[in-house]
């Protein structure tokens, strides 16, 4: 395995990300901080470009490429945020997106990656029709390929997004992620480690998807079997080089029911009156089911991403 | 009539709103942007206390109070948003509401409204049982009955939303307030007229109940004769107090159908990531139905509030 990134990475990717994505809001809630007796701090990255985190990795990784290697455009493949993501930073740098979804994708999700001009090859739903594609157009096209999570320019841009948070809020005690291909938690355990050594990182995870924390108990990467949670945005299994940061920092990985994941959400709907979709709950879910003590603390909050469909809510 | 109020009382009622009530955020959203040909910025009053503008003129009426006034108690009868806004005002002020609310009123808006320790009387869903109710019990308490837009004291602290938005982003060319009562529209038109005399105030009201654009018109009031629309905050008749203002300074009032709100909420939904209630949509719904030109235009429009039950969403 190379070696690490570190929070230079991070700082790197900022300079970039910065150009070119939201400083998203924070935003913070005297109702849920009664409920839960600490200070939570939510950093809105549903109201990031493409309405996710994502875009922050896909910014980095593709505005990395030099320009010979930009030229023959970049693919992936992804039925969720990172698509949209990464055809919207091709399409800002002017170059090709090439994303394989499979065909029973969600025809929003669909619909906002054609939008940004993305070419899409459809495939069966299986995973291994996804990477059997991919590696058919990527030598056809010489495109490189950027991974949603297991990429460390991906993994350093995440890392902006509590660098924005800590930035602008300071010390903290504790940053709570949720944790699916571990992207977005290795990221902030880069940046948080360095900028706080003192303040904790605990990743949240659904109990239905709990590969995570299988794997950082087991201390080896033990993918997901059938996961089955309504965060999806969490389905995916840890990758190697997200699972090698997390487990040199993280300080814990909890796991959450589906009963509080939408308590959560809904808690954040009705008193913050903003969309977030359900991967963006599992943090405080955790904080409701007694998993993660926050008392008289003060913690920040990643709320992911807020794309969903609306004929579809839990409540 | 007493003399109309002025931009001083706006002005007066900001000092005591601006202790007890939020600043709220400004948002952009260059898709939508992009849509309708405008720059747009909304004045997000979602994100008030208890989910709305009408904080502000309750905070206002009830601070506005001698002590000797105060210390009988404020009444009001309403199944909606200033039932809340009131109640916690008196809370915050350490003072009894009585609040009048009809039977079947949604068990949500009860709770919002108990849970401020307000005392809470029911009767018949009736203007008449209404209105006879509260009438007794301001004789009973010696409570103050604070109207929810025909008061002058509400309407100038429904004018602070806007002068906030003039204050933070400078010159417009036009405002857009949505109509019900009249309440923020006449506190608008106090606030804009004079920070901004070259700039124009719109009100779109739905098409559903269009006893303002009928007043408008008809330069006298004419109420409500069963109004039906999606934008429950804005069923009620214009206020005489709010009439006169509006009247006198008012650039136009437009309608706008059930369907051009629904569209719009949903993309204010989608596109913003903030809940917004079906009022708060009306006008952006008159922009996307035509009704009001914003191209090339900076236009503020106020996103009254927040308050929905997502059992019933339209979509």
């Amino acid at each position: 395995m190379s070696f690490l990134p570190t929070f230079a990475e991070v700082q790197n990717a900022h300079g970039i990300v910065k150009k070119y994505a939201h400083r998203t809001p924070v935003l913070t809630s005297s109702s849920i901080d009664r409920i839960v007796g600490g200070n939570l701090f939510f950093k809105c990255e549903n109201f990031q470009k493409v309405g996710a985190f994502k875009f922050r990795g896909a910014c980095n990784a593709v505005f990395s490429l030099t320009d010979k290697e930009a030229e023959k455009g970049v693919a992936t493949h992804s039925s969720g945020n990172h698509a949209a993501a990464l055809a919207l930073a091709a399409k800002m740098r002017g170059i090709a997106a090439h994303i394989v979804m499979p065909s029973n994708s969600p025809e929003i999700k669909k619909i906002a990656v054609a939008g940004h001009g993305a070419k899409i090859t459809f495939c069966e739903p299986t995973l291994q029709a996804r990477e059997n594609t991919l590696a058919q157009i990527v030598v056809e096209t010489g495109a490189t390929e950027i991974h949603p999570y297991n990429n460390f320019n991906v993994i350093a841009g995440q890392g902006t997004a509590v660098k924005e948070l800590i930035e602008d809020f300071g010390d903290f005690d504790l940053i709570i992620a949720p944790v699916g291909g571990g992207g977005l938690l290795s990221g902030t355990i880069l940046s948080t480690k360095y900028l706080l050594p003192n303040c904790k990182v605990i990743a949240a995870e659904p109990a239905g998807a709990d590969d995570a924390f299988q794997s950082f108990h087991a201390k080896k990467v033990i993918p997901s079997v059938n996961p089955k949670t309504i965060a999806d945005g969490l389905l995916t299994s840890l990758g190697e080089r997200n699972f090698a940061i997390i487990m040199k920092n993280v300080d814990d990985i909890v796991t959450v029911s589906e009963d509080k994941i939408v308590e959560a959400m809904r808690m954040i709907w009705e008193r913050m009156k903003i969309i977030i979709e359900p991967s963006s709950a599992v943090p405080l879910a955790a904080i409701l089911e007694g998993k993660i003590d926050v008392q008289n603390k003060k913690v920040g909050i990643i709320l992911s991403g807020g794309n969903l469909d609306f004929g579809k809510l839990p409540f």
